[in-house]
């Protein structure tokens, strides 16, 4: 079953961004679709997660699953863990995955976490 | 259509809680259960959003909707605002309430907010 990877691609990281320069949401975004999503994982753009102070912000949401909102990600260093933590969680049934198992940044970097839908 | 309004029972707001103690979070809990829920909204006791930081919070979630993460409430101040809030999240489809019709809290105090699941 496929989650879903939003990337909030209008996220500034703090601070001012040249008009005519990418804001650092959209070069992980293109960093994360050059590496290449993996399997069960779908890569999708948003304009904003209101998380404004806190970008790049991420989420990962799938059907049955706690979906996670992770902060503070760094299109130049974070992007192999993203896609890794986002692999094991789409490897789980419920998106808890083992704290040993997850990518430092998810530990650490987690900015909320809600449960599942209730059918 | 129901959507859920989880409690996390479990938040401090920030500071030691005497272990005979209810903590904030269940306080809230039980403060939002008598108030009584709103028509079309489930109330929903969690443990833990992993936003421990700014407790107390709470989240809204439904089928098709964006969901909302909210921080910092307060049991003795916020329960009106917050089924109103919930209450005008549950007579939308998509979870988008008009900026102007949404609570003080709701919008000064968002921690995060995740698009709808896709199908």
């Amino acid at each position: 079953m496929t989650v879903t990877l939003h990337v909030c691609t209008t996220c500034r990281m703090g601070a001012p961004v040249p008009e005519d320069e990418p804001r650092p949401g959209a070069r992980l975004l293109e960093a994360l679709a050059a590496a290449g999503a993996p399997e069960g994982v779908r890569i999708v753009p948003v304009e904003c997660l209101s998380a404004c102070d806190h970008g790049c912000n991420i989420a990962l949401s799938g059907p049955g699953r706690w979906s996670y909102v992770y902060r503070g990600l760094n299109p130049e260093e974070h992007v192999a863990d993203i896609l890794a933590g986002a692999a094991a969680y789409a490897a789980t049934e419920d998106g808890l995955v083992p704290w040993r198992e997850r990518p430092m940044i998810f530990r650490k970097q987690s900015l909320a976490r809600i449960p599942p839908m209730e059918s």
